[in-house]
């Protein structure tokens, strides 16, 4: 489905880039005929499947992964009030099944909380039972009004992962905060996504939470996407919804919980933050392909070159490398092309001078050019590029970060980044930092190394002692 | 969550028997507050998720997974007046975005081609593009007015596996039909799952269909459950949906299409198949857990024991077996009560004495006993205890089956289970079976070794010359 007669817009024309390249390396198709509904294609699906398993397999060691219906009926939804007040613009609704009406409405979960609660308040019964983590990767839908985007603001979020949990004390709870975020960093880094973490001012936290921290990357136009985020939230619905244990001493308490969630912007995040003016560039770690071998068949010999290409495909399968032996009746530049367009980390060259000398060219994603002596050397290759990619967009990441010190420095700074600048923490201060760069106050930074630098420095508004909070433009 | 003071109802008082089994070895919970949706408890998911992973290898040979959206706007779910008959009784509409009413009503997909064939109509150009095969596995919704039942008859489908595939000619289109009768053998097979493969009457087909081939298992009630369908599609929707593709003359031509779907139902005849009056068993292949050890501890030696069991655990491990080494706090005999419920394959035990000898004791589900030296020997008893239950499964079923040569024998096998008889093929005959019988004629058999000992009697009603067909009562 590729093009190949147009170049693809660079990725300076982020806006331009992002959509040929979700429609040229065969993501997602945008023409489905309800709007912010897109189609996985099954190139895009791949990349999901291997991103959502790596998450899995972190949150396989001490949560359990289950399902929860997607119908809510609004008596349950409307429980929580400030919960109810954060959702009810963007919640759907089905009020008929077949040719009759519904005697009660059911919503399309925005999120869980509502469906998983309910039952939470039944299993819940003692100290014995907590903690309780629970995760579900599942489909979630948000009435959006605003402009929809493949991957980043949805009707339909395909691939939401969330994590609920239940806890005996709110310091438990707020432990078990801190640890999601060590597993989405650990995600993160897995996919070579440079993040990073805030609190949330109160005014933005979850509709039902005491507190937010959030997960964000900077995007190549400098804005800034939140691509996870961690609720403590108290007893806020654990009173709603009654979950209650009996403690040691045999009296019933409230629990304490938490939720957080990532959804297929860590697919968005993936493709812009490593794609370049060639096409995709994907970390090893997701790959649908790592490695694409392409054999150079020349005159009499090509026999002999489809029998090593071969034997040399049959080697990685045997390492574990999700490779591809391209023997499409193409050039081989058209075949480069395609394959640097879709990402692959690693191309292997294989012709009669190869065999020959019994050496193998191997190319990066990069395009530099080494040679290698057998497949025993890919995967240490696949390492190497694996860490280049991650410290490609590491440098990326830091350069669209700006120190600042004043309004006008923070005004600049969010036209290509994100500044950093000491704040009061007072509402008012954060509303005219906004108002006068028409950017957001994300939060204080926490586990960063950029607040630091300004912590303790007087607020960029009133002068009082400040610390470090992230402002940027959001998606 | 399991209960001790009460025994299960036996698997002779099946419906008891089946809700019971849900909830003590925690495979659903029926308690969400609304009709037809129920909760996967994390152990049901894990069985999900090992029998899902299965259904996925083997369809990942030559097929590409994907997601379509669940919502389908009411102009394209309106396109088939088929389609739309069958359906439009059991659709759930979403009709409020937020706080307004859409322009467009939204179905949640029953099923759907509806949702996919628009996209196909633009993906598919060429002969060069097909055959395309892509599957989903995706949650889909009916109405139900009907009694529901956990896994059986729901409100959300939270699995429906459905495959979607284009095709150049009429008959390579019936033969991915007979493709995925061959893939869902093979998939009910490694689950020891006995099958009928039967055509559907004519009046019976999926809406929309040239014509439909069922699978079908038999419940320990007698009841048959259908799980699984593959449906030749002819040109019904390419005509609708204007699938087309240029073939090598370079003329337009209408694409040929099948479907074919699984869904929970693959579950339920898991438990339902294999259960006794003990609880679960579960085959191997889909066991969450695969062995229990349980250690033997007495007096003095008890250090040492558990840094056996450990060993032996480790080693398990080491071969990729699904292992559990059951520390808690808890009498032997309550610990081996909770993994036979849970329908774990084999335990092993290990005490002072085994030590002493150098051997393991090893029992298996149903509780016959042997000694073996080392966890190497483990793999082949696993493989050993598949087929047995296979086997078993396979016996039961047969016993369920009988040849019938007149209407009074079919009333009465239908009481305990499938009744095979000659059948001319008219729907009179066919109506009037089901109506002495109070039955349903499934269809004529396929790939069995039933029908053949009727095949060419005559007609159980009209006495003309029949083949064989099966009756039986249906959930």
């Amino acid at each position: 489905m590729e093009d190949k007669t147009d170049a693809l817009p660079p990725v300076s024309d982020f806006s331009a880039w992002y959509n040929e390249i979700l429609r040229r390396a065969e993501i997602m198709d945008v023409r489905y005929p309800v709007k912010g509904l897109y189609v996985w294609y099954p190139f895009g699906f791949s990349i999901r499947k291997h991103t959502y398993n790596m998450l899995r397999s972190l949150l396989d060691a001490d949560h359990q992964e289950t399902i929860f219906p997607l119908l809510i009926p609004d008596h349950e939804f409307m429980k929580e009030a400030e919960h109810i007040k954060g959702f009810e613009e963007e919640v759907y609704w089905v009020t008929h099944g077949g040719l009759s009406e519904l005697d009660v409405k059911l919503a399309l979960r925005p999120t869980s909380e509502t469906a998983i609660y309910p039952m939470y308040a039944l299993w819940v019964r003692s100290h014995a039972d907590l903690p309780l983590k629970l995760y579900q990767i599942v489909n979630t839908f948000r009435y959006e009004t605003k402009h929809t985007r493949p991957l980043i603001r949805l009707r339909e979020i395909t691939s939401f992962k969330e994590a609920h949990t239940v806890h005996c004390t709110w310091d438990e709870a707020a432990g078990q905060v801190e640890e999601a975020i060590r597993l989405y960093s650990q995600f993160y880094h897995s996919l070579g996504v440079p993040i990073l973490v805030s609190k949330r001012p109160d005014w933005d936290k979850f509709p039902g939470a005491d507190y937010t921290i959030a997960v964000d990357t900077i995007m190549p136009d400098g804005k800034t996407l939140q691509i996870g985020t961690a609720h403590h939230l108290g007893t806020h619905f654990s009173k709603t919804f009654n979950i209650t244990y009996e403690d040691l001493a045999g009296e019933q308490q409230l629990a304490y919980q938490t939720c957080y969630g990532i959804s297929e912007r860590c697919i968005a995040s993936v493709i812009s933050v490593h794609g370049d003016d060639t096409g995709l560039v994907l970390p090893p770690s997701v790959a649908p392909v790592q490695v694409v071998i392409i054999p150079i068949i020349i005159g009499k010999r090509k026999d002999e070159v489809l029998a090593a290409a071969e034997t040399l495909c049959s080697e990685l399968k045997g390492l574990g490398i999700r490779v591809e032996l391209d023997l499409r009746d193409m050039r081989p530049g058209a075949k480069y092309y395609h394959w640097e367009l879709h990402g692959v980390p690693l191309r292997l060259e294989l012709g009669p001078r190869d065999i020959d000398s019994g050496t193998i060219v191997a190319v990066d994603r990069f395009k530099q050019k080494q040679q290698i002596g057998s497949a025993a050397e890919v995967p240490a290759l696949l390492e190497e590029i694996q860490k280049a990619i991650t410290e490609r967009a590491e440098a990326s990441m830091e350069g669209k970060i700006a120190i600042c010190t004043t309004i006008e420095e923070i005004r600049t700074a969010v036209e290509s980044g994100v500044a950093v600048a000491s704040w009061c923490g007072e509402r008012d201060c954060a509303d005219r930092i906004e108002a006068e760069t028409d950017a957001s106050l994300l939060g204080r930074e926490l586990r960063g190394k950029h607040a630091e630098k300004v912590n303790g420095n007087s607020c960029v508004i009133c002068g009082r002692e400040g610390k470090g909070a992230l402002i940027g433009r959001s998606y």
